[in-house]
Parts: C-alpha cells; structure tokens; sequence
C-alpha cells in the first residue's frame, strides 16, 4: 500500500502555484484593513493600492489625509515611462510642471517634508527568509510583504517589484510629501530599494495603467498634447459607499512555503524546473475577498 | 599635485551610466549584421530587433526565411500579458485560434519541428562574468548579450530580461517554428530561462507594443471583439530600402566594464548606490549608427 501510495504520488504532477492558492483554507487568509486600502478611480478603471503603514508610518499618514481631504481629485497621471513607472500626482505638486499653480496660488502641503522611510529595524519584525540567492540583499516576507533585510545593520525594508507604490520625490531625500505616488510596470528596479519611501503596492487594476502610453518628455513625463488621465476620485476604502475587501495569504503558513516551493519548481509547460525563484517573481498571493 | 588631483576627483561625482555610455569611443561599438535586424513593422510603429543566432541558429535561420517570404505579413498582435509578454504570429499559426485557416488551407510551416535551442555548449564562448550575485545562475555578457552558465554542465544561455524575445511553443519542447513571437514586458520571467528558445532582443520601437491594451483571454490571448494590430510587414534590414544601422557596446571592453560598476553605484539621486546590479538591471548599451 506504501508503494502503491509512493507509485501514484511520483505520477500525479504536483500542484501548480494557483491550484495551492485556490486550494488554500481561509484560515491562512488575513484580510486587509480597509483603511491601508487606497481606491484610484479614473476614466481607465479602479487601480487598487494595499498601503504599507509598517513600513512608511508617516507617508501612509499623509496620503490618508490626502485621501479623506480629496485632495488628489482633480491630479492626472503625469508620468509613464516605459519599463519603470506609472505616476500620479495631485493636483498643486505635480513635478512636471504642466499642472502647477503659481506658488501664491498653492494650498499648504499637508505635511511638505516627510523623514526618508526607507527601511525600519528588524527587531521585534517576523522576516520569513525566501531561501534562495539574490542578487541584491537577503530577501523574505514580512507580514505578506516582500521584503529583505540586512543582519548586520539590523533593518527591514521593502523590495522594490512590479506593482510596487513608492512616493516620488525631488533630489533631497526627504521631499516627498506623499502627493505623487508612482507604480512600478517594468522589471523591479531594486536600485530604488533604500533609496525611496515604499509606500506600499497595486493589488487589483494594474492593467490599464501599466498600458497608457509612454510619454513623450525626459524620463517619460508627459508634455503638452500629450492627453493625461484625470484623477476622479482617489479614496480610502472606509470612505466610499461598497467597500471592497480583500486578502492576502499569511506568508509565514505552510500553505505560503509551498506555494513558494512551486513558484521555484515549476511543472507543465516547463521541461527544466529552475529550482529557485527571485524575491518579485514568487508574487504573494492576494484576492478579493471571496 | 598628486593630493590636488585626488581631491578633485573626490569632489567630482562619477559619472553616470548612460554618460560614460555616451562618452565612449567608436572602437568600443560593434555593428550589428544587417541580417541579424528583424523589422516589424505595424500602424503603432517599428519595433527592432537584434537577432542571436549564436544561440538559437535554426530558430534564426527559420525565422530569417520566414520574413523573407513575407510569411509574417498580415498576421497580427495575438497576445498581450500584463507584465510578461506580448506576443505576435503569422497569419496561419496563431495560437489563440482566432486567425487559424483550415487544417487543409494551412501552408506549410517552414520547418514544423525546430530543435530545443535553449542553451548552448560554453566551448570556446568568451563570457564575461558580471560579478555579482543572482538568484538563478552565474550570469555576464556573451558578445553583447546578457547570458548566463553553468560551468558544471558545460553550457550558456540568454537570460530572459524586459525586451527578451523568444519563440513560442505548445507543451512539447520541440514545437515553435518561429512563426510566433514573442517579447518579454515585464519583471524578467527568469523560470523560463533555458524552457524556451530565446532569439534575441527588442532594441527599438518596444514601447507601444507594451502600452497596448491587455488580452481579456486567458493567458493574455486577443478575444473576439478585441482589435488586433496587423504586422503590415516584417523584413530583415538587408531586405528593405533604408535600412537601419545598429550598434551594440563590445561587453569585453574597459568601457563597459566602467558601465556596469556605474550602474551598481548609482549616483545623483541615489542616497544608498546598491554596490550591485542584476543582470537585467545592466542593460548593454544599444544605439543606432551615429
């Protein structure tokens, strides 16, 4: 019977990531506070943003505030550039220039110089290593983020990947102020890792977003007769009428490790399972909430 | 004087990737073979890519006889994946079925069965190392290309990174012809590192082919009611009036080596250069003939 059982495991091919996803029990599921959930609404569809307040305390207090004031309503994207980011901006702070009021015009920032969040100490964090090489720190999961960390130094940071939020800021380090938002849309630019405030990530609605068109000025900012698409409404999800909700999986369950583990070894299509997986290829599973 | 020119060069900032790359000399740039030029072009623009057939030369030599035919011409845009692919076929071998001719009107294919070219022997290939570390494999340079090897195995490869373009296939290894191609828009899909025949590179023209909208089938397939771009024409540069020059930086040089030190070390906005560089983060200098 042994064998029989040994037999017929080694001929039923493992299971794929999204069958161990969809398999999963709820009780590995956590769901999202409504208020780290932040609504983009614009003419191309919702994009969804799970904030980070772990991470970045001060910057998710400031685009919160943002959020509840409205203050973004009225901002465009103003910025795509391809292979990086998607960026957006409210209306008074957008960097390109086009949509700038004069300064004595300008309504007071909400908070004009925020500290450079850029990673946090480790203590007292639960940081459930990947387990596999990467090319640019040791990388893990922090309470379903991806993340890496430096022993030595004793800090925890977000990983930059696609679908990555991080603040946008001008030369000092500590001038973002949480109204211009960019969306990683090409291969994870893991230079940016410490060097920028994480602010947290897309979870539903990327698509459109990641296929504006490129535009046309220096580091893909628009320019004029370039159309942007208008913010509409950009909100907290406990400010708005049918909330969504969603889930992410508990990174440190065992469903997680092997969800991981097929990540790294994938069947199927693939005739050379590689045996490894980098931190932004594993993609932490999330969903609405079913 | 020596103590002057120290402290000059310390107050100086280094200079960044792209200056270096702008900076460097005509002996360090090395023609791309005219024949090695595929050029797609479409109503959204020409896309231009680099050939490799010192990895893949049946899948070249295939797709060369397939352009020149004009067997490409009226295909289409077939697959749009949001941060992997986008993916392109000629008339009578499309995948999502929607452009396929009858079994009994189809053509020929060129040659059905194409070998698995997914690596290649490591004998008497100059890699140049890139000296840090990776998830997946030991990666560097082969003439230009971002590869990696196994030196246990004997064996190179082209890693997948954003631009990457290689030929589809069904499940068998062995059923690609080069009639349907595809270019890597995403975070780069390293799993399918040595699964799939990689034919070379997008090196102009990639952005609105990644802007467009996203398939609503599954996998990212056109459905019906989707509008596809056509492939007006698909030639090598030998085979169309004007053709293009291209250039790519030789990766054996000093210069390059410059290059990719400053690309782990970036300057300028960064607060905290990485000291590292992923392969798909180097990205090898390519420019058209100045």
């Amino acid at each position: 019977m042994l064998l029989l059982a040994a037999l017929l495991a080694a001929a039923a091919p493992p299971p794929s990531p999204d069958a161990i996803a969809a398999a999963a029990p709820a009780s590995v599921w956590r769901e999202i506070p409504p208020d780290d959930l932040l609504l983009v609404d614009t003419p191309i569809g919702r994009m969804t943003i799970q904030l980070a307040p772990e991470f970045a305390p001060q910057h998710v207090a400031a685009i919160r505030a943002l959020a509840r004031s409205g203050r973004f309503d009225g901002g465009s994207i103003v910025r795509v550039q391809d292979n990086y980011v998607v960026q957006w901006a409210a209306p008074p702070q957008d960097a390109s220039g086009a949509q700038t009021l004069p300064p004595d015009r300008r309504p007071p920032r909400i908070r004009p110089r925020l500290p450079a969040e850029y990673e946090r100490p480790a203590q007292g964090v639960t940081f459930t290593p990947l387990g596999h090489p990467d090319s640019y720190a040791e990388t893990g999961f922090v309470a379903g983020w991806p993340a890496a960390r430096d022993r030595k130094a004793g800090t925890v940071w977000l990983t930059h990947c696609y679908g990555t939020v991080g603040a946008g800021r001008d030369m000092p380090p500590d001038t973002g102020d949480g109204s211009e938002l960019y969306a990683v849309i090409g291969h994870a630019p893991r230079h940016l890792d410490r060097n920028i405030a994480n602010v947290g990530r897309v979870i539903g609605g990327i698509e459109p977003y990641a296929a504006l068109p490129r535009g046309r000025g220096e580091l893909g900012f628009y320019i004029d007769g370039q159309a942007k698409v208008p913010l509409v409404r950009v909100r907290l999800a406990t400010d708005v009428p049918d909330p969504p909700r969603w889930q992410v999986m508990d990174t440190t369950s065992a469903v997680f490790a092997d969800y991981v583990r097929a990540r790294a070894n994938r069947t199927g299509f693939f005739v050379r399972p590689a045996g490894t997986v980098d931190i932004c290829n594993v993609r932490v599973p999330v969903r609405p909430l079913p």
